[in-house]
């Protein structure tokens, strides 16, 4: 088994903290050095054993790194890529867990310079609604799906490496490119994060919100969990994605326009169906129908 | 405590097996006569002990009865009123389980004659994308709110002994006017239910679907939980609540469009406070701040 002797986690929250627990636990690691900004959160990290020593910066936590994780709001990414730029060492492997991918691709390109060669673009499929290290967990990829998006530029010993981290944390690995990466989770994740983010809101800002809220029950719970989600993460991944975004919601809202002239006429028929369709699709996907 | 005889059980469901089990649990009832469209429901209902006799029709049950449940998808309601209405005891109980209450109430109007004063309008807030007879639970209403909406008509001691009877079953009891309950429950259960089948139904209906929910993650799954839900429940509260959700479809398109722009001229800002009033709603909700 690929082992690394110094691991860099920049941005040691859920994800960046599960993924030192989980290197540990496989004991495919030495030492953990986590950057953030939050002291706080960094000595809750420390306490659980997410890291082993707290770094001054994210250019010193790299230095001397053969493994660097980035797991920040993606629209941090190029400040720490240009942070970490010109002191990654050559046999380095850089890979990141940001939401989003041609934007990570392209804030690589400009920061990273000749280190570039060394980045493994990816994206760990293990969301939660909680946040910061206090949430992590060892197995949090445990059977998740890690998206690997390598690039022409990219060494193979590099993503051979990446591919050993991630793997080493319990994750299934597949590949896709950055576009198609995009495309599929504006659908699969951005579009229903919007969606909930927007109910919420929207009855929170009524005059009867409380006695809504009141009433709603589990099934409005469920649908809104991922309306708890990290607020400045999600903000970055509605921007950094917004071209597919926008497809996503505009097809949605034309859906929903669709919808509503059958329950205007009542037309039973029509509504049953739709209903029906949607519950065996869903019915076939948690059935596992759809896994790779 | 109010001990009832004899319970005719009509829709042997989710609900309705639920109903039994929580008053056999209590001991508040004698023996429950289940009636239902289907035969093989009915004898898990049998095996399960949620009901001790399949009846032969909702006339036969509910002829010697002293509180009759009727728990049938909303639009089903007039032909089960109609068939009880004749036979129904001048001392029984007779209450609902539907998820709309204007519609039901208009319906019980035109089938129940004089046995409307036995009438008890109720919604419990208990629902399941499981439906069926094997999917009921004695503790499925422990806890959870029940509506009642009793009309001018509504004789005192059928709405104390509907009370009782909900009450025997763990529930938590409040008042509403059909009115009321109508749009309230439109915005915090029919609309998310609407907005979850519309997604799963837009991805199923895509020629790259199976990669769609081959990506799907935890997000997806609980928002999506509802689609599961049984069609057509869901249809009949759709036709039967259409003026309220037709309000709220056309109020979270809105919403939706207006939220647009913010991701078209990325502004991060903006979505970040949306995200946050979101979150923030949501945990206080979550904390119990809005229960009554």
């Amino acid at each position: 088994m690929t082992r690394f002797e110094r691991v860099a986690v920049i941005g040691v929250g859920l994800i960046g903290g599960s993924f030192g627990l989980a290197l540990k636990k496989a004991n495919a690691c030495g030492t953990v050095v986590g950057v953030g900004r939050n002291e706080a959160n960094l000595r809750v990290a420390l306490e659980r054993g997410a890291i082993d020593e707290i770094g001054s910066s994210a250019t010193d936590a790299a230095r001397d790194a053969d493994l660097v994780l980035v797991a920040v709001p993606v629209l941090q990414m190029f400040r720490v890529f240009s942070a970490i730029a010109g002191v990654l060492r050559a046999d380095a492997v850089l890979t990141d867990a940001g939401s989003t991918k041609q934007d990570v691709v392209a804030t690589a390109r400009r920061a990273l310079g000749g280190a570039l060669s060394r980045f493994v673009p990816a994206h760990p499929i293990a969301g939660a609604e909680h946040s910061g290290a206090a949430a992590a967990q060892a197995g949090l990829f445990e059977g998740k799906r890690v998206v690997l998006a390598p690039l022409a530029e990219t060494a193979a010993d590099a993503t051979g490496k990446a591919e050993a981290a991630w793997r080493a944390c319990g994750a299934r690995l597949s590949r896709m490119t950055p576009e198609e990466h995009d495309k599929v989770f504006a659908a699969v994740s951005h579009l229903p994060h919007l969606l909930a983010y927007a109910l919420v809101r929207d009855i929170a800002g009524r005059e009867n919100s409380a006695q809504l809220f009141g009433y709603a029950a589990g099934g409005f719970r469920d649908f809104t969990r991922i309306a708890s989600s990290h607020p400045e993460m999600w903000r970055d991944i509605c921007v950094a994605n917004k071209d597919a975004l926008l497809v996503e919601i505009d097809r949605y809202a034309a859906q929903l326009a669709s919808l509503r002239p059958l329950v205007e006429r009542c037309d039973g028929p029509a509504l049953e169906q739709l209903f029906t369709e949607a519950r065996e699709a869903r019915a076939r996907w948690l059935n596992g129908d759809f896994d790779a």
